[in-house]
This record gives structure tokens, sequence and C-alpha cells, in this order.
């Protein structure tokens, strides 16, 4: 019997966001994927990254711990990376800055995500914007 | 054999922390506990959550997601509560905030947690404030 294991296309998902291969995108993830909570589908979802890579060019996902049981995947990402303008709110104008995100997925039983959890480390990239002047 | 199951270990640690039973986090921490990456060994531990229950007197520890694998757990807890004053840097003043937190555990042979890696939702609180009006 095949068994999906998730670890393995969540690693393959990552490396589709890091070519911002945008048209692999469906492969992982669901057409009705919630994002926090809100419903913004595949279309959002895509919508999302492509603005995140246009704000931030030297985007790059990390995977620094990766935990898989059952349906789910908790990880944590880092980013070493300088967005041009703001970035959650925060005056950021081309600074490089180092941050984390833990995130939970929910995938269904055809291996897609359809649940997504995700919490970025706004109070680091504040302390980092203090220490090297705003 | 024996073998310790991890979530249960991890829920047994909640359960002690809402029930503020200090000298029982010996159990469960190990004297050399690293958080996000300092050694803040398990005093300094302590010291963190008996501040945080002083300044959220109606702090409550509730698990929404566990993910466990290997000698890591992924935690997604969520708060219902009112900070007196100050809490993440942001003016609560005893305002009803609701906001979670993703959180990773890495447990040593013991059965003890040795590194923690937590990230708390402070643009979700900073919104609520916003909201609700300063």
């Amino acid at each position: 019997m095949f068994k999906i294991k998730l670890s393995d296309v969540y690693r393959s998902y990552i490396a589709c966001l890091n070519q911002q291969d945008w048209p692999k995108l469906e492969q992982f993830v669901d057409e009705n994927v919630r994002y926090n909570d809100k419903q913004i589908g595949l279309s959002g979802y895509r919508e999302m990254l492509e603005k995140d890579f246009r704000e931030i060019p030297d985007l790059h996902f990390n995977i620094q711990l990766l935990v898989s049981d059952g349906h789910y995947i908790a990880s944590r990402l880092s980013f070493d990376c300088s967005p041009k303008g703001k970035f959650l709110g925060l005056d950021i104008n081309g600074k490089q800055v180092s941050f984390c995100e833990n995130v939970f997925y929910e995938f269904h039983n055809k291996g897609k995500i359809i649940k997504v959890w995700s919490i970025i480390d706004k109070a680091n990239i504040e302390s980092q914007l203090q220490r090297i002047g705003r």
C-alpha cells in the first residue's frame, strides 16, 4: 500500500514556494484552503504568496524544525531577508531582518493543505529595528 | 517496555501551569532549559511564568492543536484573558483579548523539556486593541 509521507510532501511544497512555481501550487494546496481561520481559497493563497515575493524580493523559506503527526505538520520556518517597504505594519525599507514563523498545517486525505495557522515573530523584528535604528 | 507518551506528559505540564503548581514544574522542565535560544534554566522559566500570572491574573492555557513526533511537541495554545497593564509592550490595561501562541518543545531522553521556541500572535492583539479603541 502506498502511504504518502507527509513530511516529504511538505518539503516539496516549500521547494515550490522557493521556486515561485505558482502553477504547481495546486498540487499542494486545496481549492478551499483556510488561512488563520479565514477561507481564502487557492487563488487567495497564491495572491498572498505572490504579494510576499513582490514586497520581499529575496524571500526564502528555510525549514528549521518539522514535526509531523497524522494529518498535521508543524513547522518552524526561518527567514533572512530585506522587505522593500512595510512588513507586518513595520517600516523595514530594505533593512535586513531575521525572523521565524511557527506554523501548523492540516492536510486532508488526498495530501493537500486545507488549513493553515501561522504566527510570525513580529516582536523579534521590532527589537531588531530598534537595535539597528529606524 | 514502558514508553513515555509525550503528548500525555505535555498535557500534564499544561495542567501544572494552569494550577500554578510551581514546585511540580521540575518534573516537566529541565534544569538547563533554553527558551527562544536563550539559556534561562528552570529558575528563569519559573520566574517567567510567575510574572505572566502576576501580570495576567486570569491566564489560562488551552491546547488547540497538539502535534507530537519523536522528541518534539508542537502546540497551538489559545488564551482569553485580561492583562492588567502592558503585555508584549502593548497597553492592554485590563481589556479582554484573545490570542494564540504557536510553540515547539524539544524533550530529552528523560521526558523533560530542554528547548522551547515560542511565538505569540502580537499582530492579532494589536488589531483587537485598534478595534476596541485604546
